[in-house]
């Protein structure tokens, strides 16, 4: 595993903004792929006690750099330009979900990736989101 | 104003993933618009010390949904179905963010929205996003 | 196959902007899948002799709603509310790409779809879309 | 004005899938803004007879390439990563719209631009659209 993925791994969601997503878990990266999981505690709902859509987003951001990072020669993180997410079923706050990023494209110059969000009970597709990156 | 927004104003940040945005101040909310400051301390920044992409599309959602309630008759903040975002500029970490929700259109059953967040110091565009919500 | 569908399929490609994209040939819908073909000829292509960015536009909502109708009970084609594209790779002047829709989530008010475009030749991902209906 | 704007300006419209957009007429271009008007005629309706969803992606593309290539200093048109637009109203087939694109930011390797579109009777926001090109 390259060594910035490596250092980045070794403080996962415990610096900054990352820390917003409370209880995130680290399943797996490797090969322009990764997979976390979250329960979807008081921490990260909204008012209606679903997972937030910020949230969702953030996991977005979140897990698709990594994939993208473990998908690139030089482990860059490279910085967002694009990020789109739609929502299609609620992941309530008694639930947990899956969260899988898979890379498109990695370049020289620009990484794509989509990532899915499910709910872990039932399978259900909560979110899709795609995010483009420029690794400069 | 509203009686729904009028609750959701009263405790605005202070629940679930709301609190991830910490220091936001909410400046006004009305008529289909809304405005938010956020200094961008460490709990809002990425592993580069400027603000996180998760956080700049939190904003979008949290601050777009207070627009989209103050042009609705009946105050409904919906559901996210679709949302995006742009970055052009970073915000480093000792800047101030301010965000802009302006509704585009606010239908019986959607409603739209487009937030802008600039640097208070000199003006330059961060980010632009725009969320779609269904208002059921 | 529902008769909205049939009869949407009965003059596919014949009217309207659908003409637009010439040479177009449909290779299956069925059960919230569309498959169609299109060879990149001049009538399709940018200044630089690539599939225009606006033909893979089109054909996210043309292909996605064709998917979207075969999903939905009553075969509705909805109105469009967002779309998105990003692209990874260029369809040059003598190649064919194949679209596929798949539909993520299809309910009673909304429905969502997945278009993935990719070169026949040597199955490159082109270009990726989603877009969203209300089906009223 | 650059030679690379002042070459494609002297076949606007005319050549490949630009050809699509019948009709079109350019109002102005200058300074990380164009303005185009487009009649809703026959070519460009969907099954619905209104303007059709593929036809205003694509004005997002031309039009805000247009006024890409006149904030950048040296007129390049860049390739680009990624397009979304939402709907808000229709435009329907005796109508005529206004199109409207202005430069968010034109950098050294990307730019982005948001692009309005009007009916030109009544002004209304018939769509708004983002894109983002990678200029090399």
């Amino acid at each position: 595993m390259d060594d910035k993925l490596k250092e980045r791994l070794s403080h996962f969601g415990q610096g900054g903004y990352d820390r917003s997503l409370t209880g995130m878990e680290l399943l797996e990266v490797s090969g322009g792929k990764a997979r976390v999981r979250l329960p979807v505690g008081e921490a990260v709902q909204n008012a209606n006690g679903m997972l937030h859509g910020g949230a969702v987003a953030t996991l977005v951001d979140v897990v698709g750099t990594l994939a993208i990072m473990s998908a690139d020669r030089d482990g860059r993180p490279g910085v967002s330009t694009d990020l789109n997410v739609s929502w299609f079923s609620p992941a309530p706050g008694d639930s947990t979900v899956l969260v899988e990023a898979t890379v498109l494209k990695s370049g020289r110059t620009l990484a794509f990736v989509q990532v899915d969000l499910r709910r872990e009970n039932d399978g259900a597709l909560v979110a899709q989101g795609r995010m483009t990156k420029f690794l400069g």
